[in-house]
């Protein structure tokens, strides 16, 4: 029998403590789409995401991220992941479908580095409304409504203050690829950069011991189709007062970025395009040295080494 | 034991009757690096491709395709895709290692609609000469030295006089997704764009009784990672005196298209950018009705419906 | 004395039969900014324009341009416009400051074409709502508020049935500069791009003997920054179910345009990016043959030529 | 009588060290054409530029710049702004037509800031060889052909060590307007960015009182027509191992900017688009404080502040 396989990416699910202030920032300024707000969440998606949302936003106590959600290739995959990590003595939780809106039976379970992750496969598509509806058969939502508005979700970077490599193998037997990745001088890989999908990363793991509690969120990335959407980010966000770190080209995965901050939750969302897709079947992970980090991190434009906003990143709780 | 399974699209091998021509096209026109020549056969691929090539070109009497290339996600999957394609009553033709430079053992046979596949698993990725070394670690050769410079191979579409629906059958049978089609007034699909990857297609291929042999091919395309590329590749082209259809955007795969002939051969090179990524693994082909056909060619720009270089398509032997 | 001089093309008075649409069209679509409505006239101008208008509009029987607004260069220069035009023995209507709201005393006259053309040297400069304000000291609106959101009014080109070398003479009087034209096969100059400014042209002014009125306008044109820009409104365009011709570039001007037409009034709108500016003192008009024609309209993308939606224009009143 | 007016930035004349370095940097990687070279001078254009040539590249001991060239608007300006000059005291030296190749009568006088200013009317305009030749009447060489490929000459940046406020005024009698400037906490003008064409400076100057000799050159900007061309100028450079800054945005002229320094001569270029244009004769100049200089320089992206390569400069002799 084939092993249980992870498909994609699904969603983030944030708290904010300034629920008008976060919904603004993505609704408006990001320019995401609201599918349905249920019992105070409400759920976002892009123009180009293809289900029920992509983002979820409820009002709490702190900026914090609950949980980051994956579909499996299969419906039968749910359960499958649940038997394979209960054998490895993994807590695994059940939720029944439609516990989360628009969602199917799920699980959820701790990687060792602190982070819930939630394993679903049946998801709602609830058809835009009809003035909201793209004129093209294969997309959900008419593109550039308002704000930056990119396409999709494109992948999610964590931090932890535990032994990365744990996570690393545990990532490994979930179907995660290890793809780039860097080498501390101790001989430790200390940031990972690992995809289920031909992205160079769905995820992004780094190891950040100085860290104030145990699993942090870094950021979202939601990816633009070409580079001057980018540049024209830079102005919107300029023009809101709102403060970024960018545009500049990674290194590692060569795509051009932009961080910025929801002003809400103080949760950082990576505006993101170009980069390289990976089809090699037999790929080899590409090494980057602690010499070579800061070339790594940014090829050119705005750097984000030093930069204090990007130093921060929220809890996952 | 699980199916033997295609991971991406490799190479053609393209003939042509003015070698001369042909190179310059692809080489200074297109961008393409030369890998190496070997027995008067050029194999070239472009900066971001990871492989030995990804279109070798020859002389010979008339503009043809020899082959298409497909590279398996494992070693195995070569010799079990044979022992299938024999059971199936299908003649392969099997090619010791080496026997095409760069390429490991492979097995040749042809599509019903006439169309000759290749399946390969192992490829060297000879280095690039030092001077053409790009300063990434993660990509191949340097970026933009010379023409249009698309950064990979990206799909290749096929026409055939035979019954598509036969073909589509067969090519699920190895493995490709239907993404999206055109179904025509009688009920049969007549053009279906197929992958393998998260690409919208890795081939697309069109029933067009009317042509000159049984099985043509219409392009390759090279990609992009900006629309901005494809707009300069028309100044390139135009300063060229090479004639073109585009630039224009598909409904179907949403992707921007500019369509230029090789001066030598006659065939057909897509340049192309945009476009969306299917991660969804239940993933509902999108259906195009021949009203919508016009739509789905062209969703805005240069049409391609009704240009007379849209209708010259070269043999595929 | 030197002779009076016009600076700039400042506005194009429009009046459409369906208010509604045409202001939605041009405040949500295209994305100009209100400055004001005053009796009915709606005074529009783009984020980057810097004056009180540069289109206004208002209920009428019929769609066309009342006039076309051009600020002199210095105050005196109105009145001295006036008096050399009434000594050639033209026409000259005189408004006193503040008749069209925002503007000066100004003059108006006829065109040997039959386009009314004001001048005028005072114009206000109203300052936008705080929440729409550039945070750029030398911007008036946020950019990209809405809309294709171009940044400012480019030119204006107009059509006649009367001999359009007449009317060449008389802009020349009047300042205008001879950049590029369209010589027909009898040695007639029937297609003329002129202006006052670096641009290549302000006013384009073309013979077109079977038109049903003798003085139409074809479109104005509103500046975008990137070629980008272009292509994303072509998106926006094509999501309001709005047909357009375009992207295409011209060979004459070199531009990238799109023209598209103001649902309310038959107005055509280009928008339009690139091109070259003209700072040479002794610069030689380029002229083009009625073989160079097609080249010179189309360098490349999707042709004006032939196409419907090009052969409309709307009644210069 | 009227004045005499400038119409054009002309040209720098550069001396370098390093003569093989800098012209491999000027035509391969900046992708400048050579009209010709004369005794050791190389004569250099842009593919967009409309004259013999914008920069000039000859050997020397030191990397320094020895005029800056600038076209009148008639050919009688020449004569009269030396008689002018010299009225005011001023030295003129007057060089006949041919002793700069290309280049008819001119005069050359020193700027109270130690900048030789150089002024001709006359220029030859020699056709590129035909392989070179632009298919479009209106445009000199072929587009992209290598390297970054910019369009056309843009403007000039100087600095003085002397008070910056006498040449401004000096300037301004030339018939220079003032665009933009920075004003510091004394109220003193300490950098202004001035224009004769509608462009926001053809010219700026900036006083820097800690400068090793008088008068030294900032850089000169060449015009490329996309945002996207710089992104591609940013992957070039880096491919060439050329450090650079940028890519970022200016408040003050609106302009997107990479900064990078020809490795042979240390003069540095503006590769530079976007931007506002100045068509209003009533131009208000915008004045930015010292609070909001930093802001004036960088709206966003890779800031000019406190980059070592930002305060090197070459010496105006």
């Amino acid at each position: 029998m084939a092993n249980p396989e992870i498909a994609k990416l699904g969603y983030v699910s944030l708290v904010t403590p300034d629920l008008e202030a976060s919904l603004h920032f993505f609704k408006e300024v990001i320019g995401l789409e609201e599918t349905v707000e249920i019992d105070g969440v409400h759920y976002l998606r892009a123009w180009g995401d293809f289900q029920h949302h992509t983002l979820s936003i409820e009002k709490g106590d702190s900026g914090h991220v609950k949980y980051i959600g994956w579909r499996t290739k299969n419906r039968k995959d749910v359960g499958e992941f649940r038997e394979l990590l209960e054998n490895d003595g993994v807590q695994v939780d059940y939720y029944a479908a439609g516990e989360t809106p628009g969602i199917g039976e799920a699980i959820r379970f701790r990687l060792p580095s602190g982070h819930t992750f939630e394993l679903y496969y049946d998801i709602e598509r609830p058809a835009p409304e009809e003035h909201q509806k793209s004129v093209l058969k294969n997309q959900t939502y008419k593109a550039w409504a308002k704000g930056i508005s990119p396409r999709r979700l494109d992948h999610v970077n964590i931090h932890t203050t535990t032994d990365a490599g744990i996570t690393y193998e545990f990532l490994k037997e979930l179907g995660f690829n290890m793809r780039e990745y860097l080498r501390d001088d101790n001989g430790d890989i200390i940031a990972g950069w690992m995809s289920v999908t031909q992205l160079v990363h769905d995820v992004a793991l780094a190891q950040k011991p100085s860290l104030p509690s145990p699993a942090r969120i870094h950021h979202i990335s939601y990816w633009s189709d070409d580079s001057q959407d980018i540049l024209r980010a830079a102005d919107i966000l300029s023009e809101n007062n709102i403060k970024f770190i960018g545009p500049g080209k990674h290194g590692i995965s060569q795509a051009l970025y932009l961080y910025v901050m929801d002003p809400g939750s103080g949760f950082r969302v990576e505006l993101f395009t170009g980069g390289y897709l990976i089809f090699e079947p037999d790929w080899e992970p590409v090494e980057w040295t602690m010499k070579e980090r800061v070339f790594g991190n940014t090829y050119w434009g705005d750097s984000v080494q030093d930069k204090e906003l990007n130093n921060i990143t929220i809890e996952a709780k």
